[in-house]
């Protein structure tokens, strides 16, 4: 009976205990980052910007983070994904479009030549996004979007796109959070393009995702309100836009901005000038074995001016190599 | 002795219980609100998307309420106050423009004719709303509204116009918010103009008041990064452009929707047409004694077609006269 009864109380205690010292690992901040200057940098102010009565105190109100999402949320390579998903729908949609056959650029898509679809510049990526993203109710497109990114694959590693995302930057959006900072992602890509899946795979509800838009018009479709996208840019939430799109939806300046390229530059000037603590961080791609190498020459993602001004104003950059134990969440089993 | 100690504890028990009474009384949601069915319709709508079970619940995240501002949040007559805004700013700025004494809409402000100013219409107003809204930086703005919202005084109450918000709104605002709604400010008038106060005055921060804009644009002066206001419109926040700013800035459809006005006819019909449980309502200016009274012929305000629709929708619709206790704070006392 004695016995029984120890080993009932050693399971009741292994029970207890058990899911607790688990949630004790998962509520480590940053697992995935390695012990550097880079975490204690990130640490560090998040302590000072946190602790009542300190200097650098920030109140909850003012704790705003912002987060480019193409190379600084998850990958961006071989292109945008978002292009990616462009050329599935023109692939897609061909069939109601036998004109797409021979005009151009549709027709270097169809023949899946990419170069050459891209080489007439932003003119043709305009057309292209126009063609695909506009045309159709906000409702419809959501259910585009959410059907591609359930089932498309990434053409070199096989998986889905919402798996190419950064373990280390998951676990620094929710370090922020747990610390009471709003985080907002302030990408280039379009807004309706990554509203459908931020909230599940970053934790960013719609209201927080800033982007790229079209124009959309109110109408009365059988008694029916819908709203419909035209083929007519809105906004370009890139460069000297962000801090355009930032103000126009959050209507104060962040005291954190994360960023991967040149197009984040502007975001990180706006961020670094505001009064009190601040924080800027720039992703450099170094790791050409676990993801890509690239930055000064790349097309895609260049990073040059930002890295210059990096070095000059002491913000954080981010060496992907040495900085993160882990690039994608498939490595962590 | 023994009295002493029946008083102690007399004392005791009153210093413990007055505070906890106080909050009670404070707790109670839409005190100003008569108990009449429009009260005991919102009450009812709360309490069924809230219980968990209920075949209305919803989720948290999806507890999105947006409300217009002029006219029911606070009052709108005899103009806009914003439209007060712009006339003293070119009362303010005249010394710097000479020209004005004889340009119009210019001179017949700086008359006192208000009549004559806006009889040119909406081009008029926008010319005087750029001539008093642009040329600054984002900041310097804030400043101007903020120094004006601090000072200037309505023209018939003599009160600050932040004092002529509408008490039982406040309170509406406060219970929506105690049982996780999300609000949101969605207005016809200026993004910026409102923003400098109505976190103080609603509760409502900046990231989640949307109206209408003009462009601004990122500029380096003087190695500073600035936002500077350009004189030229970029969204306007009104009628069919209400459901537009509710996509473009929070990107899922309101549960809930407050207006007073045919120009918040569009949002409440997007909001209403979503799937599950939505309510709408609109504020009816039925009290000439207290605040003002004015519906299908007011050239501010006009509420017409959506009474009509609300009739038909059977949406809520408040009689000032006889649904509110108070109007504005100052009756409480």
């Amino acid at each position: 009976m004695m016995q029984s009864t120890r080993i009932h109380f050693l399971i009741m205690f292994t029970a207890v205990l058990l899911p607790s010292l688990a949630c004790t690992a998962q509520d480590t901040p940053l697992r995935s980052w390695n012990d550097t200057t880079t975490k204690q940098a990130i640490i560090s102010f998040v302590e000072k910007v946190t602790r009542e009565g300190s200097p650098d105190f920030v109140p909850v109100a003012e704790r705003v983070a912002v987060f480019d999402n193409d190379g600084t949320l998850w990958s961006e390579q071989p292109m945008y994904f978002q292009a990616i998903f462009i050329f599935d729908r023109i692939k897609a949609l061909a069939p109601q479009h036998p004109e797409w056959k021979t005009q151009e650029p549709f027709a270097s898509v169809l023949k899946g030549d990419v170069k050459s679809a891209i080489a007439g510049g932003d003119k043709a990526l305009i057309e292209m996004a126009m063609a695909t993203h506009a045309g159709m109710t906000t409702e419809e497109f959501k259910g585009i979007v959410s059907d591609w990114i359930a089932t498309a694959k990434h053409p070199k590693t096989g998986r889905l796109y919402t798996e190419m995302v950064f373990q280390p930057m998951l676990e620094l959006l929710a370090y922020l959070r747990a610390n009471e900072f709003k985080t907002f992602i302030v990408s280039g890509g379009g807004i309706e393009f990554m509203r459908p899946w931020a909230e599940r795979v970053y934790g960013v509800p719609p209201e927080q995702v800033i982007g790229s838009s079209i124009k959309t018009k109110f109408e009365i479709r059988d008694g029916n309100p819908v709203l419909v996208r035209l083929p007519e840019l809105n906004f370009i939430d890139d460069k000297a836009g962000k801090p355009v799109g930032i103000n126009q939806h959050i209507g104060r300046r962040p005291i954190a901005a994360f960023g991967n390229s040149d197009g984040d530059l502007q975001m990180l000037q706006w961020t670094a000038a505001g009064k009190g603590p601040r924080f800027c961080l720039l992703v450099h791609h170094t790791d050409a074995d676990r993801e890509w190498k690239y930055d000064r020459s790349s097309h895609i993602g260049k990073l040059d001016e930002a890295l210059e001004q990096a070095q000059r104003n002491k913000w954080t950059v981010v060496n992907m190599q040495h900085d993160w134990k882990v690039i994608h969440p498939a490595e962590k089993n």
